[in-house]
C-alpha cells in the first residue's frame, strides 16, 4: 500500500512564529515533509533567493500559470500575485511525502474547497497581547506596519474556525511536535484508511 | 484554562492485541491516561481480580446501576451484563486525565451517541489472515471458540467506518504511540480549542 502524503496548510498571523515552527517541524520529520515554495510577482528583496524563498515570476508568466491551471491557489496582495505552483506539490505527495503550504487565509480557503482531504492548521498566539509583543519584539517593522499587521491579524483570527486544527504557539518545540502529531493523526483517520484501501 | 481530558473508546476484534496496545499506551503516557474498569455480572475466573480486571456485581446490583444512570454504556452478552461505571470516568476526565474505555462495538456506538466529543478508535489487524494467525497463536481457545471469534470479528470489522481513527496493529510499540498521537491531536482540533475557550 503506497500511501500518498498529507497536504497540510499552515496559516497564522504575522509575528506568531509560523515560519520557525514549520521549519523546525520539517527538521523533526527527518526528510518526510516537503515545504512548498510560493511563486510571486513581487520584486526580490536582498534576503530573497530564487527557488528558496520564492519562485520569482513576471505578471505575464503568473497569469499564464493561472490560465494553465498550474497553481493550486493564488491571491493578489498589494498589487502582486502570490500562489502555490502545482507540480512540485503533486510530485512530493505522490512520492509519499507530506507537503506543507504556508499560506494566507484566502489561499487556505481555496485549498479547502478544492482539496477536501487537505488538513488546515492554524498557528495561534497564546493571546492577542502576546502577538503584539512578538511583532514589536522582532523590530523589523515600523509602528505603522505593526498596527496594520495587527489589524490584519484580527481578521485572520476570526477565521480560525475554518481550520481543522489550532496549534497555540506557546513554545516553538512543542508547537513543532504538534505539527508532526497532526500529520501522523491524519494517517490514522478512518478517512485515510478507507481512501488507501481502495 | 483547565482542559478536561479526552474520552477515548478503543475497540477491535479478539486477538488483535488491543489490551496490550492500550496498556503500553498507558505506560507511555506517564500517568496521563486512566484506563476504565468495566463492571460485569459474569462469575470471576481464576485470573480475575476485583477492581483490576472487572468490578464484579450481582444482576440486581447491575440493574440498579442502569436504573440510576450509573453506567455510561452497557450491553448484555451471553446472558451477562457488561458496562462502564460512570463515576470513575467522570472524575478522571475532570482531573484532566484522558480516559480509555476498552469496550465492544455496541458499547462504542452508545458512547458515540451520548458523548459526541468522545474519540472512537478501532484497532485493526493488518489483515484477516493475520488475525486468524494471532488468535490461533495465543492458544487459549478451542477451535470452536476461534471460529466463533472470527465470525464475530467480521461483524466488528464491518463497523470500522463508525470509528474516527483506525490504528493498524502491525507492531505494538508503534500502535501504542499512535494512541498517544490521537489523544494529543484531539487537543489540537478546533473543536477542543473553542470548547475550552468558553
Amino acid at each position: 500500500m503506497q500511501q500518498k502524503g498529507t497536504l497540510m496548510v499552515v496559516s497564522g498571523p504575522a509575528g506568531v512564529g509560523k515560519g520557525t515552527v514549520v521549519k523546525r517541524a520539517c527538521e523533526l520529520s527527518e526528510g518526510k515533509i516537503h515545504l512548498s515554495i510560493s511563486a510571486t510577482t513581487r520584486a526580490p528583496r536582498p534576503i530573497d533567493c530564487e527557488g528558496v524563498t520564492y519562485y520569482f515570476k513576471t505578471k505575464d508568466e503568473f497569469r499564464e500559470m493561472i490560465a494553465n491551471n498550474q497553481v493550486l491557489e493564488w491571491a493578489e496582495y498589494v498589487g502582486n500575485y502570490y500562489g502555490t505552483p502545482r507540480k512540485p506539490v503533486e510530485d512530493a505527495l505522490s512520492r509519499g511525502l507530506d507537503v506543507i503550504l504556508e499560506i494566507e487565509v484566502q489561499g487556505a480557503m481555496q485549498i479547502k474547497k478544492n482539496f477536501p482531504d487537505a488538513v488546515l492548521t492554524f498557528i495561534a498566539p497564546p493571546s492577542y497581547e502576546e502577538l503584539e509583543k512578538r511583532l514589536r519584539g522582532r523590530g523589523t517593522e515600523t509602528e505603522e506596519q505593526i498596527l496594520s499587521r495587527l489589524e490584519t491579524a484580527k481578521g485572520e483570527l476570526a477565521l480560525m474556525g475554518e481550520y481543522d486544527y489550532i496549534i497555540v504557539n506557546d513554545e516553538i518545540e512543542q508547537a513543532s511536535r504538534d505539527i508532526i502529531t497532526v500529520l501522523r493523526a491524519d494517517k490514522l483517520t478512518k478517512h485515510f484508511y478507507f481512501k488507501n484501501e481502495q
